[in-house]
């Protein structure tokens, strides 16, 4: 079943100690895929990408074992945390060995001056807010599947979240203050990156070292309270969340759905009244003040209390719209882009074009030092030709495409090499047998 | 000594309990004016501003019986805080009756789940401040005068300062939440406004009706550090600037000090290397983020420690910084203004016409939920014509201009009458005696 591999080299990997080892087919394709069949374009693209063996470490030291044989073998290595990401990140193209990283799930450390976290990258995000929120704090950027999502993962192929209205997005400085990185050769180094150096790692899909602890900022620990805005006006709902994403008001979460959607995902946020619906988690402080802005445009303010363990909006919003909209109907996939300054005017020129299409899923992010409006919007899938044309429709009216619909790093972000990303693995994967074939400033 | 006041009118006064008077001459004259000597055109027009009488209430009562007399009377009542303004808010320009509200200093009220509080007007904001602390909370926005300066001063004619990087300014939604307001006529009322209600007063000067209480939102208590940069190019430092302003760290000032104001102003943030200068408020978790950033400018870093109890950076920003200037040199005045997205650009056109009669002192501010940046900028004084001249030059590279040497709301705002100031004025000081003169929309 794993022919594809030396036997010598298997033999070796299977005598390593604090490793779990799976040969089994169905294990080696449950371990080789993630959320890519969001996209119609990548399942076709990643169906077959299959590992000749995935393994689990519960060591460092094993870790380093995998690597220092991987490497004599020159048998590629594609990292794996809990398989939440949506862009086949984690997909080995080229086989070989999957190492998945769940097992290293250490809180090492919480530093009480700073709120910074150092946790090992298999860690539950879940988990670790639990862990922080006994601190007082809690984690600044989540993605919607925070619950059984991996922090290394997020790290190395997330970008923001709930909390990107407050906090940005992960790759902006500040985040991200250090890694522990084993490189990869036949005699895995172990080394410590700070803040600057850790960037060339962050958003890389682990194409260009293994991490084997991250630290992490974190936020002061907030409950946050539920409150949804219905609007009939599209027009209103789109000013409304730009209006409450500027005032003085501390909000974790803002979000926009399309009343199509409200009509057809779960509902946490209350039964569909057939109009578009703000979502937001906001500090009690600002509760009154989002009722107040609702009230001035002649919306419908709901409080649903504080946000409870059960699914809320953090499971409604960013890519868990999406998840919802797909297990209706299979034919919806998505884009992501940052919307150009006249949001309106462009959503309304590309739904003149695409009509029922496209439904219009919003996003409030801080970009820049600025508050803007990304998107998220469901797609009716017809074919590459046609998602080409409306992702360049996108482009024409001013929107920053970041193509979920590819699988290299540089394509899911501006389209441009990354001179860091490809430096870091000129040192640390001289023989490039990291996840191949996601850097493209390597290829 | 008061002989512009009818005699029955005063006899009334000062028959009434729990009141202090103040008739003499040196007293009259020093509870008629604030800080607005900064302007050498406000100083010739209001130095010989002066009240008929001052009278110190020490409760509520008694403000109602003194406004009812007045009222009656129809004698002029101007409100007084602390008397830390720069722009005449308190200066009575036609005589009448000074109230000194700084006896009403209560905090009547916290409220732990949203961290707001409810104080009375007179409370200085350095008592209130440390009241919050321990509650773990603190202000949003202080100005540089915020441990003498009063609470109901600020709201009435402040408008931002410390805190502005991330909390924007007073007028946005979300800071008041609620005020306590008396209403002129010769039977005062005592009523309650909410926050919509509110904004009519929130930086009005006091002339639309007379705040007895009053409903903040506060933030997360945290224990700011002390940082400079320093920079030898100027484009480098507003870069820094701006840098540091839009990445994932917690900020509470951030300010750009020229380098001929750090030669000028005390030593408090080091001595002068010769440089310009950047002075950062930041939680402990952003301290090695600026550093990073710094250091990635070529700059000089420092870390001058937490935020200790003597004067520190607090005190050589916003409008302190003018007055440290001016404490040398009396010549100098100053404007205030939010600069075009092309601040470089727009400040080399200004700077190379008017050279060394002006020098630059920047301020990192949220604005409509963008990080701008705002200028206070030392003027040398060379007369009226001139000053109307740079207000032009300023205007026409594209900064919005906020004049401090004009008595009106208006005319030191965006020189347009607000209908509900206005609308508020009707209803609640019908007969017009409160700070006339100081709402354009009520000449």
């Amino acid at each position: 079943m794993t022919n594809a591999l030396p036997n010598d080299f298997l033999k070796e990997l299977l005598e390593l100690d604090e490793l779990d080892c799976f040969q089994n087919l169905n294990e080696r394709r449950r371990f080789s895929r993630d959320f890519y069949d969001y996209s119609p374009v990548l399942a076709k693209k990643l169906s077959d990408c299959c590992a000749d063996i995935a393994v689990k470490p519960y060591s460092i030291k094993a870790v380093i074992s995998v690597v220092s044989i991987c490497s004599q073998y020159e048998i590629p290595i594609t990292l794996r945390g809990a398989g939440t990401g949506n862009y086949g990140q984690c997909v080995p193209l080229k086989g070989g060995v999957v190492i998945i990283m769940s097992a290293l799930n250490s809180i090492r450390e919480f530093d009480s001056f700073t709120g910074q976290v150092t946790v090992e990258p298999g860690c539950l995000m879940g988990d670790l807010d639990k862990y922080l929120s006994d601190k007082g704090r809690q984690l600044r950027l989540l993605p919607s599947t925070w619950k059984t999502a991996s922090i290394g993962g997020f790290v190395s192929g997330g970008s923001g979240g709930v909390g990107s209205i407050r906090w940005g997005f992960l790759r902006d400085p500040g985040h991200l203050h250090g890694l522990e990185v084993i490189t990869i050769g036949d005699y895995p180094q172990q080394i410590n990156l700070d803040a600057s150096s850790s960037e060339a790692l962050n958003h890389a899909y682990g194409t260009n070292g293994i991490i084997t602890a991250l630290t992490l900022s974190t936020a002061p620990l907030v409950q946050w309270h539920e409150i949804t805005i219905d609007c009939a006006s599209w027009t209103d709902a789109v000013h409304l969340l730009k209006r409450c994403s500027e005032v003085a008001v501390n909000l974790f979460l803002g979000s926009l759905l399309q009343k199509e959607i409200v009509e057809n995902i779960p509902n946490w946020s209350g039964e569909s009244t057939g109009q578009h619906r703000l979502l937001f988690l906001v500090d009690p402080d600002g509760i009154k003040t989002l009722k107040r802005l609702a009230i001035e445009r002649g919306a419908s303010f709901n409080h649903l209390g504080k946000e409870g363990n059960s699914n809320g909006l953090r499971e409604m919003t960013w890519n868990h719209t999406t998840l919802h909209m797909r297990s209706i109907d299979s034919n919806w996939t998505y884009l992501q882009m940052l919307l150009p300054l006249n949001e309106i005017e462009a959503i309304k020129i590309i739904s003149k074009k695409w009509k029922k299409n496209i439904l219009w899923h919003l996003e409030s992010v801080r970009q820049q030092g600025g508050q803007r409006i990304a998107a998220l919007p469901l797609v009716r899938w017809q074919g590459e030709t046609e998602l080409k044309e409306l992702i360049d429709d996108c482009k024409n009216v001013g929107a920053i495409v970041f193509n979920p619909h590819v699988v290299t790093v540089e394509d899911g972000g501006l389209g441009v090499v990354d001179a860091d990303q490809v430096n870091a693995k000129k040192s640390f994967d001289p023989k490039g047998i990291l996840n191949p074939g996601k850097l493209k400033g390597w290829l």
